[in-house]
């Protein structure tokens, strides 16, 4: 780093190292671009690479830029499907809804809250880390398969009426077995609304419902 | 699988994938594994594959065998600091501790619990999940880096009279920034203890303190 360039290119440098020395690395390199104060342009496939290094992050699919933004904006507040469902592992879960005429928001057959939007039918998102277990939950599927990764525990769930399996994130302590009943409540202030062909509903929540 | 082998044998057969295809067919491979009622044996270099996948883990280092178990008690009760340090990402935090006459664990001068160990210096490791932010805790760090994951925020810590960094996990709202001094607990109940060669102490806790 004897130069001093406007800008530096790096296409994506940590790709063939493994898992420990990558996590070193990325702190390494954050360290550098803040020390040399200069715009760094890096080009990667590793989400958690470009979430915990970058200031502005583009999302680009089929040679297209579909977002920019701060990373963390971007995994929260998407303003797509194909982007909330590109960033994020696992993977955000997808569920249809329907808004009725007073903004009731329906999923599964379980009122989520009111919400600001026109009514019709829309996808909801809703990220792993948002769905919670407890009794009291207004949702139940059964533990199709269980993936602990000792700081996490994903639960695999299967939903009468859903095509796809719904991934729940809870603690490694959870005592929930393969072929289990689950109960759970999807947060519904996390839950993000998707219109026609993906487009993201900015929809206002005004009341939740206990789900 | 037309035929029918007592067992399969697979060497890394998902590197090549990239995450999303990766998370898939983890769980594709695993209920394959379920269905057959065969014994795989599976090489891989990727933790979150050997954790999620495997019924039984060996760790082996050098050539040489360091652990075998179930993957959450590799994880959450690893033999050796090897074992430990190996095992999750990002990787266990150690920390220069002292154990008193009176099984007293004392930690860059704090007391964490009576433990039942014979005195003498000894290593802790305890995970970022088990180290929490709050106005209480005993600890204090620099903040020096923040890497943000979209579910999870890490934050890499200084701490005085320490070279490494900590490195703590919390959620992605915390407002700690970067330069600012962060307040921390350690959960004694998940302090692991590591005498002379990294040699796990399965040393009981007693008593703990507010840290």
């Amino acid at each position: 780093m004897v130069r001093a360039p406007v800008a530096f290119l790096m296409d994506e440098p940590l790709s063939n190292l493994d898992a420990a020395l990558r996590v070193h690395m990325r702190a390494e390199l954050s360290e550098l671009h803040r020390r040399l104060s200069a715009t760094f342009v890096y080009v990667t496939h590793d989400q958690a690479e470009a979430l915990t290094m970058s200031d502005r992050m583009a999302v680009m699919m089929d040679g297209r830029i579909l977002q920019v933004g701060p990373p963390y904006a971007i995994y929260a507040d998407p303003n797509c499907l194909e982007v909330a469902q590109f960033i994020g592992s696992p993977a955000i879960n997808t569920l249809p809804a329907e808004i009725d005429a007073e903004g009731q928001l329906t999923v599964l057959g379980r009122r989520l809250g009111t919400f600001r939007a026109a009514p019709g039918p829309v996808t909801v998102g809703v990220r792993p880390e948002h769905l919670s277990l407890g009794a009291s939950g207004g949702f139940v599927g059964t533990v199709r398969h269980r993936e602990n990764l000792g700081s996490d525990l994903y639960l695999h769930l299967d939903l009468e009426g859903l095509e796809r399996v719904l991934v729940l994130r809870t603690s490694p302590g959870a005592s929930a077995r393969i072929g289990d009943q689950a109960r759970f409540s999807i947060d519904p202030d996390a839950a993000l609304l998707f219109g026609p062909h993906g487009r993201r509903l900015y929809a206002p929540i005004v009341t939740r419902e206990i789900a």
